[in-house]
């Protein structure tokens, strides 16, 4: 998409005049071409309903935790940036712009400049320019070709992922899929955190709707029933892949008998805590089964603490800003279920961590020698341009790029989609512009690598 | 302050050609402003007495851990480093100069050079040139303009905090204060560490002096007034925070009954060594309390195992050398603290560590939500230049610029003050260079950046 | 040794116009100076006979676990790659080819590429000059130049150690010494694993075999007696260091009773998990208490789930490319270890990771300390250019260059020894010659130490 002329065409790319030229023309190769997003939490309603969007603070600021957060910790009341709870949206965006110097260096400021631009804002949001940024951006929104259709296709969108709750009978999707005056490709995701987490709130009301809702027998094989006959669903609904978040990436392989009785005492509300982390540790291995089975690419998010903040929880909800990851490993952790699947044909398992330690120490060696394990892109905070090169140069020595599931935006925000990737573009081109400058990489080389980063590699990861 | 020519004015600035004209103009937009001293350990009786330094080795080697330590490595037995126990200065000097190529590259050589650099010492140091160095320094000490104070406003310190133990009456910090001849501000910190841990050497007999001073009862109860009246004292006398040193941060959130318990059985000498730890975490969640009541900063120094070596610490005690840092985190620990007053107005929250994992994983996270958590400076072995870098690197794309201590220097070596705080400005606009030179930042925003790293951003995090 | 004019002369040496030309003019100093291997897994015995190599594939491919665990990892069975069980070297070899794709930015891409250049193949590896490729390098092996001894002595090796079984009779490194014909020195290394650790496959025999070999009674003194005397013999052979590999680096001191009584119920096979994992840190801490006596060099590879893959191990054995890091920390691991031995003169401890997390947390800081402590040069999956220089990185501001290993090689696959020992030369010149341009270390002490790196430093620490 056209930017307006104040950004840096070099952006991102090296200072190093020796391999400025190199990453140039690499990012030049693939800077246009188009964006496959196989994992995000941008709902399939926003572009069946194809309405327009709010004004600039309802859209920019309000529901991206990544800018209320900073906000919040600048001193920022979080009720103060709500434009849902009644805040006025001239004041949040006069906020925001008001703290953008201490949004300097963050992704979250990377993103919102270019953002911008795509309503052909150009330059700096100051105190100074607040009020007539937020007029210009409003106007924009009221013009048809900012709306979220018009934007898919400028975008150059060809797939992109939602994330769905396992009993959503994604009507949505399907109402896509037949609207012949769509013709993006839309996907479900089955996240079943919320059926399969003893602690998480509503765990035994989801239990039972879920059950109720497939007919099964409140027993750990009909659980298991109800779970596949809804993955089925989701792939009769175009879905690839499965995402699962968790604390600790633990796997168990347990026998039946000993998950039954499992199942039965967390149904009665009985499990310790241990025997709530060894029934989650068991359904994770469950669900890498039931992927050798149906095909779909098992995601795994590990390491972060949600909801953090006990008090802001209570009174904003979850995804507001304080999950906070800990210290993540895999080795260890992954080996029942690479035991039991690891060499299968045909299974993809994609890591994603938080906790760069286990870069170079753990992703790289498992997905350099299993078949079935990629390395997730740099995931939530560390999608940034220095985490991005940390994440390449950490796992690339041993994995290669191959290994690797292409980029990921995992947003919420729609408008984000396209620098998020950008982004990865740029800094990916500029990694292989050092290693074609250090003789390391052959020029023909790093332009199939360029190339396959944003089309083949994705495509095989998640099986698109 | 003047150096001689041979350092390069562009040392640690970047080789990149693009970067390096934006570095220069950022370094010398901030080279020769005030230091900022928030926190240290440089004691206020040497400013207070004003006398004369001794020889170049009581100066630079015998009291310098960084420098003894290295040396011990290197094959040096400690007593023949320390002319307090009769070693001779000119040998210890020879025994350095002769090892100097075994500290390039360290952060101790670089400081060394530029501290000899201020003596107008030109070039390295070396096994030729030792005892003429030694003369050139020691003829320097003996003149009025190397005495501590004229130091002090050479150096142009605006603010020097000191670590005090919590019954020092403050006499050196009144008396100074009271100097209308001394023009500094020099505040002191109420360190408690040999108060509240139970394992410390002497903590008993601490405990009883504490109470006996404040004549407060041995309760619990009574525990705590104590050090609140010794925090009011700190702050009769100017202190703007309490530190803590300690080797995990957890915290613990006890009812009253069950703390009363505790602190008998500590008295006691019944505790165990899980009782001890649940102690020192319910401690540092009452450090909080007290801050969040009087104000006071409090900052966390987490992650170091101390005196290692436990022959070295019989024969030479703490501080020699041999504290050696362990795996550190900061998510779950710091839970129960922050659930009760993370969110509080006015709480400043300082953490610093020792393992880098920590900084992208969790602190950036944290301190980009809570209001009250900042970003502590790269401590102890991480205070170098790539260190400094990765430490940016790692937590602005996620925190900013703005949610950081400020430059620390931690510093017991009065000498080494001003290029401590010269490394920093110079990496700082080495790192604000490379982003503007990326198109990450724009120039005007950098050299705001630039000036109030070096001011607004400590005076906000110390409350100065 | 000459190589083709198809690479780069500057390869890995940094982009930086100005650090560029210094970091050539140190490598060019050290480029063709001599060898040192005080560690690797060539065997003796391939010197012994100097018969020629085999096709490319059973040379560079089936027993390279580098390579094959990536081609396993893209989907390539590890049979079809093993000629050894009848797979056909030229399609070994095509399928190689076909996927040297995937395998750019790996450390193992750019060592075969200058393997193949030592063998006068100039350019990239492709499906399409494949076989052209096998029988151009096919043709080489059979020329007397491209046999062991002749390549040995174009390699410039002067030390190579081997890695050896305790009761090794060491018949192989004695008949090369007494061989007039061959000029190098080659040293063995007492490696005990299989000795020392109760879960190790063949544990109770191995034992039994080493008590019978050395006439040792089967108490625990009896057998650290019989582990001395096979140490005594391998010292008469030459040998300068003992190597340990273990998942942990935990070490404890017990009594005598307590120690034998642990032999006994290891030996009875009645002990429990946490006393062997008690009798393997004790062992360890026995092995130091050994290297103090007889002057061998302790090294200790720290952090390795070896054979991860059941399945894959039970098929293909160990060293099959699927021993995956896990979380490594030494600080309070190696207390007991170096309260015992850690001031002890001549004790020589180098201690290797491959968790980077350990660099500038644990080992820098040790190493700074302890003068028996050396840090271990970029291990296993680290040993690549972006590794090394993260490694140089996180060290040296801490702890020089003194108190490290020096480059340690660790290959079985003897023709790679040149090219690993190339790329730390390589990147060595580029970290020293980014310190010159920064003005961190002056010209003439880069100088030296680049000199060092490649003699002094390993020689030192291997005391060869």
């Amino acid at each position: 998409m056209p930017v307006p002329s104040s950004l840096d065409p070099d952006r991102l790319l090296p200072g190093d005049p020796a391999a400025l030229p190199v990453a140039r023309a690499l990012y030049e190769q693939i800077a246009d071409a188009p964006i496959i997003s196989p994992h995000g939490h941008v709902p399939a309603q926003l572009l069946l309903d194809d309405e327009r969007f709010g004004d600039p603070a309802s859209l920019f600021v309000s529901p991206d935790h990544y800018i209320t957060r900073q906000l919040h910790a600048l001193g920022v009341p979080l009720e103060a940036l709500d434009t849902g709870r009644g805040a006025d949206p001239g004041e949040v965006w006069r906020i925001l712009a008001g703290q953008m110097h201490a949004f300097a260096g963050t992704a979250s400021s990377y993103w919102l400049r270019e953002e911008l631009a795509a309503f052909g804002i150009d330059g700096e949001l100051t105190a100074a320019n607040a009020d007539e940024i937020f007029d210009a951006v409003s106007a924009r929104l009221r013009e048809p070709e900012y709306r979220p259709r018009a934007l898919f296709e400028r975008f150059h969108i060809t797939v992109l992922a939602t994330t769905d709750d396992p009993l959503d009978p994604l009507d949505a999707h399907r109402a896509l899929r037949d609207d012949s005056a769509f013709v993006g490709r839309v996907v479900p995701t089955f996240r079943p955190d919320a059926y399969i987490d003893p602690a998480a709130p509503g765990f035994l009301d989801n239990v039972e709707r879920l059950l109720a809702a497939t007919s099964c027998l409140a027993t750990f094989t009909g659980y298991l029933t109800a779970l596949r006959q809804r993955r089925e669903h989701f792939i009769r609904h175009g879905a690839v892949s499965v995402d699962v978040g968790v604390a600790e990436a633990t796997t168990l392989d347990l026998d039946a008998a000993e998950a039954g009785r499992l199942f039965q005492q967390v149904l009665a509300c009985s499990a310790t805590r241990a025997e709530q982390a060894a029934f989650r540790a068991h359904l994770l291995l469950q669900l890498a089964a039931m992927s050798v089975e149906d095909g779909l690419v098992l995601t795994v998010h590990a390491g972060v603490h949600r909801n953090h903040s006990t008090l802001t929880y209570e009174r904003f909800g979850p995804d507001t800003g304080h999950d906070i990851p800990i210290r993540t490993s895999f080795t260890r952790e992954l080996k029942p279920l690479l035991d039991r699947f690891g060499l299968e044909p045909g299974f993809h398992l994609i890591l994603f961590t938080v906790d760069e330690t286990a870069y170079s120490r753990e992703l790289a060696p498992l997905a350099g020698f299993y078949p079935s394990v990629y390395i997730g892109a740099p995931w939530w905070f560390l999608d940034a341009p220095d985490a991005i090169l940390r994440w390449r140069a950490a796992i690339t020595e041993t994995a290669g790029f191959y290994r690797t599931s292409g980029f990921v935006d995992d947003t919420r925000a729609f408008l984000s989609i396209p620098v998020r990737h950008d982004v990865a573009r740029r800094t990916d081109a500029a990694f292989l512009a050092r290693y074609v400058q250090q003789g390391r990489i052959a020029p023909s080389t790093a332009e199939r690598i360029a190339a396959d980063l944003i089309d083949a590699i994705p495509r095989t990861a998640f099986k698109l």
